[in-house]
């Protein structure tokens, strides 16, 4: 067990999911002849975050709490994003750059203090392994599972497996 | 870093949590002369879990999850709540399941093969390690913010740091 372990490659399997779920969304909409975009700004409630912000959220908690155990200042991405082909992009550029991280600067993070913005005004601070089971994962999983839910509740096909993605397990 | 501190305090947190905001459900629903019933029934889409199995689940996952880790039998809770109160009672039984298991016992499986049921039929076999973080923690977290995520579809107004529930943050 160690922080590289618990983060990179539960970000990118994670992220990975997300883009096929947005395969599925697509499909879905051209199948039932529903404008995509319907499903971009799908929210479950008006002052929720809609489909495509949840998706950029998800991306930002992977690339931002990873950079941060690894010390170094997270790109900043343009939330500009208006297609799922756009946001399948995004997700590639996230996973792409957690590839560049250096995985034993973030195994040495656990006793390192991190310091975060907290929406405009605010800094959160927290001890590395802190930071990471308490604010990098839930709020990764947080925005993955609404994304997921939002095309739960508009129709869309998809399982649990989906969410999971591609796991390590053999099934018997 | 260790496989116990990556799970038994994720665990209490997020459950902790969950129970606040079972809390502010009922708040809601007597401001609001609702049947608390009708939120325990609610759900994103017909064929999803309801808020109360939601609330059941995110239990399971996180005793059985840690019992196995820990090597020990989960023991098998009946879904039988019919009260936000119930709900309540179960997530605190499940904290003081936590409590008792042996935490040395979960820091070294990581290389144990850990062998669980999947669904009524199947098995899913991986090591420690990859089944804390790549389905425990994914699969509990899914049922954590799904149960959020029905309260806010259903106007229960909460937010992120009810979900996050009492992390060791500092803020400046």
């Amino acid at each position: 067990m160690s922080m590289s372990n618990a983060s990179i490659p539960v970000f990118e399997i994670g992220l990975n999911a997300l883009s096929a779920l947005l395969d599925k969304a697509e499909a879905f909409a051209e199948a039932k002849r529903i404008d995509p975009t319907v499903l971009l700004n799908a929210r479950l409630f008006p002052d929720m975050f809609a489909f495509a912000r949840q998706v950029q959220s998800a991306c930002d908690q992977a690339k931002n709490g990873s950079a941060r155990l690894a010390g170094v200042d997270p790109p900043r991405y343009e939330d500009n994003e208006k297609t799922m082909a756009e946001l399948r992009t995004r997700i590639a550029k996230t996973v792409a750059f957690l590839k560049t991280l250096d995985t034993k600067r973030i195994d040495t993070a656990a006793d390192r203090e991190i310091t975060f913005p907290l929406g405009p005004n605010n800094k959160g601070q927290m001890k590395g392994i802190d930071y990471l089971n308490h604010f990098a994962l839930p709020n990764f999983y947080f925005h993955l599972t609404t994304a997921y839910d939002i095309l739960r509740h508009c129709g869309v096909e998809i399982g649990k497996l989906d969410f999971l993605g591609a796991i390590p397990m053999r099934t018997t």
